[in-house]
């Protein structure tokens, strides 16, 4: 097959089509969300996966703080808002309003579900060996 | 949104979506192929991402003792070679030629590129903390 070297910038786009996600957190009393696509599960029973959070990102700080986090896997109609909480920061805007999404009380974790979500993976935090070198939190 | 609980040994279902990729590697004159679904980006550029093998792969050992191979994305034309490649061993199946799959020399490693594959990255081991806790390596 006929292939064409890539400039290493653009070699992401390879990987990242698997699952986008939304990472829902709580912070106090405020409710945040972050579009997320570079994680992967780590085991099967109990589950645990992986995943890549910027120290940029407004959740870096909260998740780190509060060791939980909810991910939400959205439908492909919500594919606008997705990409509308991806171009957002939750230091300045309250994305559950802005973009018309639902929170609700998760079972495990302060974090809220985002109910138009096909499915909530409630998470804690259970290894933070990489935070630091390679911005990996693995979570369960 | 309704929703059910799930049994946790399916969870890895909702996540393991993403491209499922073909993991080639050389040992002595023996190339191998592996299926793998459990990968993330981890940085843009250089581009990096990190994996899931289990040390109950052949992958596994010949990974660790070469520290390369090559991440090959395959199309949906191939999908059932790359079932079959999951659900065989390369410590009994020479897996390219059950396969009718094409080994193509690499520029940067001994790992053959499969040809029919949509692209290939050559990778070279960058991490092994987690290898042994969590089985994750990070190559680039």
């Amino acid at each position: 097959m006929a292939k064409k070297a890539l400039p290493l910038s653009q070699v992401y786009r390879l990987i990242e089509p698997g699952p986008v996600v939304l990472v829902s957190t709580m912070s106090g009393k405020q409710a945040n969300i972050m579009t997320m696509s570079w994680h992967m599960m780590i085991d099967f029973e109990p589950p645990a996966l992986a995943c890549v959070i910027s120290n940029r990102d407004y959740t870096f700080d909260i998740v780190r703080k509060t060791k939980e986090c909810v991910i939400n896997i959205p439908t492909v109609e919500l594919a606008k808002k997705v990409v509308a909480c991806g171009n957002t920061s939750g230091r300045t805007v309250d994305k559950f309003k802005k973009f018309g999404l639902t929170p609700s009380k998760a079972a495990r974790v302060q974090a809220p579900l985002i109910d138009e979500c096909y499915a909530n993976l409630e998470c804690k935090v259970i290894d933070t060996t990489l935070v630091g070198s390679r911005t990996i939190c693995a979570g369960r």
